[in-house]
């Protein structure tokens, strides 16, 4: 443990050091004007200790990562029957592509793409009041970080809302091919919300623990789906690309923060707010296939 | 390791049973007249032990499981240039498509697809005679399985070649976007033979090996790597399907055949003729499926 | 003439006879009940007379033929500055894809498939009331045909909005790519509206006198220029086919009916509302290849 | 006809003081080193006169303009049976895009892309010698401009021959789908030789007389089903561009010829090297511009 905190510190020193920090993400505008300069890491251990460097304890929205924690919701409440609304691979296409919606008939390719995250809302939403669903995915987190601290960061959600245009698009689209249950702006409205949780990096590494298996929120097997979705699917058309550097299931936010698991030894939170080509937060990136690598923690060998 | 006995004769019961075994590949003659009733399955373990079940001796064509071998081979020889000229990235379509090779001007999303493969097998070639690199493949193959008897058979690598009008388009069309560096019949030539190697389960999986970590053939950052590869790509537009239901980093082939690893622990091999929609062996997918299972085998926790 | 008499009331009782008559559009509830029996065919000559067949006087919903009066208004209010923002070629999709969208940025392949014609609505809208545009719309098809009464029928532009999330997807997503200059649902409002435009035979025929060249409304390099859209276009992914068949430029609608014109000829209306696969109408088709063939109207000689 | 030669010579002066003249294809190298500084045009008349401008006698190399010849002579032989081998829409994508044979199963969307032209070259093959088929659409062309000097540039078929990649590409694709007839060599071998056939403005125009309906060497209905394949597919995917500034149907070569006709009225032969964006010729292009603008020609009224 020592030699993690020491890991985690000659990480810090070298992230602070780098020059392209890749792009905040501004298509959002209450996300645009966060500080390039920040970053945080935190590790969650079997034992219960948090390990951190850097800004661990600020607040970031967490955005996509949210994906995660709804389709654990909706797993646990519909089960396998989900699978007929959205699909379990790899898309080969950018987050917010619609294109592949077309062509495969209003199933997106899986949950973690932005269409395939609607359809999981919808699915969890199914008649209920929004914000009854929305206090439910909260409860969820709180749960899994033990932390009752952390809401929602409603002018992230009203600013999302108000550029969601593409997200639009894409829950209109699947309407018109008979996957959306709810009206399309009360699906939309809950989305935006749920990408608007604010954690910091230790509440979202350890809001991670149940992926790493130390604890028994939900059952081992679904767990280790979950994170064979992540490890194929969380990370956008860079998926292929985490595995090959970082080697562990991952998901990332455009709000600059990934959550990886090392199954058995670790539940990891990073945040950098550039992000790369892809959409992925850049250092966050670099900072995970370090850890990895000096922490000897891989799921390929 | 009786109780993986067991298991192994438990799942060769139930394949046995299986009605819809799936359709052999009838696109390659030589191939298509093989019995769809076989199976064989074999499992090597770190102590050198090799388990099996069924026709676990019997030779099948390997097909694209040798594209993980051809894989090994290029990256000891190019390192990590042959990433100029291939990506790391699931497809999200078929494993023959030519579509995206349009999109991605010529370089093609993975090493596991045909486009892929074909640009793996083309900077090995490098201007070498076809037959000294095919001699060179097999050595290798033959070292990791530690049997000197694995060999091509040549009337499926003819019928390959004949038969092979989507393999050429492929080739052509990256040559003419400069992605071919030997003339494409000759990297053709040796990618059919490459594919028409026989192997048995037993062979297969003491060739895997070294991907479970059980020997030192190659550094183990780059078996991780290869794993990673295998467990985003490995199945072509059902790699999120195998993850999700196995669990294990694996590689199918059209003769039926599958490689799978669990890093540590096993290396297995399967063996059922008949394909499912994806073009992987049907039976062979639910093989593993069990065996990971009631294994307890997953690099997902 | 009466030779062109003749012509028309053999196709009236050819078509009577049809046994195929297509599927009438059935995603748009209102239009969803309208008879397939209903067959209509007028005939606007240089000379003021109108010859007919069948129910020539009965009104049906002009549908996507209002996309030619919408884009002669637009090109008479912006000119050539238009085509920033709506190109001129073929698709090869479907009228209501959404896939080339991403593709090109969200600059819609030509003003007669759906997204171009959100596009030209938009630019016509450019900040002006709903109300009044609708008003300019209907004043230039009522100035054309030399009819007062035509009118939008309101129940169906209605039905549109309840079911319109194709469009909406479209639309939002040219939002999120910048090529919406009014708010999404106002531009829509407007849109569904122009659609739900009812008129006859006899007075879409009258209307079209201006794209045969009979009077002077707009400029004929300007009409050339639409009929040469018409002609590459207005028949979405069968664009080729009517050209093919019937040798003549036209436009048409789900609602089941076709506005063609003979350039100094004729200028001609059908109306049969069973579509064909591509979404144009079945018979309306055969009954335009018919009068062509037999009139010996084609402008390819 | 005064008036014409003085619109010709116009234009001949206007073009030789153009200072972009695109870009002389490369890919072919024997096209390569052609002086983008040649310009010619010829136009036939009902009468049999011939108007000219510029380097009007000078040969160049007719490359795709040869699709329009082939097919009137494989719609000769076959009638209506060649659509079931390709299709008759503008394709919405780049000629020689391999992209829509993937999603059409191997059928291309028109005879003037390249796959469609590979179809309809080994459509009149059907088992022939190459010789005889090449003499064959040899006589063809020279007997529609009654000039028997008319041949084929070796040198051009052999240069193509090597750097065609993509058309084999294409044609092993097709095969690969069953839309090949002959070993793909043969056509592809057949097709390098149609394309290098070498002509003059003068010779081109007075081919293209039975297009422009001058004299009866095919049914004027087939002239008229050509004449409509050429206005909406004769420029690749500029074809609507094409019809929108021109308004006549037309063929266009990477050589940078081009061949149009005003039904009735003339047949037109343009040629200047260097291509546009879209490959055809930029120059040539322009020219057709002026020439139906000046002329007062068009098929839209």
């Amino acid at each position: 443990m020592t030699d993690l905190a020491a890991i985690l510190s000659r990480i810090g020193a070298r992230i602070a050091e780098a020059s392209d920090r890749g792009r905040v993400a501004d298509y959002i505008p209450e996300l645009a004007h966060v500080d390039p300069a920040r970053f945080g890491i935190a590790v969650a251990l079997p034992s219960g200790d948090v390990l951190t460097a850097g800004d661990a304890e600020t607040g970031f929205s967490i955005q996509s990562i949210s994906k995660v924690f709804t389709l654990a919701l909706a797993l646990g409440r519909l089960g396998d029957t989900l699978w007929r609304r959205v699909g379990r691979e790899p898309s080969g296409f950018a987050f917010n592509s619609i294109l592949q919606l077309e062509t495969e008939r209003g199933i997106p390719r899986n949950p973690f793409i932005n269409a395939g995250a609607l359809v999981v809302t919808d699915a969890i939403l199914a008649g209920h009041p929004p914000r009854e669903v929305l206090g439910e995915i909260l409860r969820f987190i709180r749960t899994a970080s033990g932390d009752e601290r952390i809401t929602i960061d409603r002018a992230v959600a009203r600013s999302e809302s108000e550029t969601g245009h593409r997200n639009r698009a894409l829950a209109h689209f699947m309407a018109a091919q008979g996957n959306m249950v709810n009206p399309v702006e009360r699906t939309l409205g809950t989305y935006f919300h749920q990408c608007a949780i604010e954690m910091s990096c230790v509440q979202l590494a350890k809001a991670g623990r149940f992926l790493a298996g130390f604890d028994k929120m939900i059952a081992p097997s679904r767990v280790r789906r979950i994170n064979a979705l992540m490890l194929t699917c969380g990370h956008y058309d860079a998926s292929g690309d985490f595995a090959w550097r970082v080697g562990l299931p991952g998901k990332s936010g455009v709000g600059g923060g990934i959550l990886a698991v090392a199954p058995g030894r670790a539940s990891v939170a990073v945040w950098s707010p550039g992000l790369n080509a892809q959409g992925n937060s850049k250092l966050g990136t670099e900072a995970m296939e370090m850890l990895a690598r000096e922490a000897g923690w891989s799921v390929f060998g």
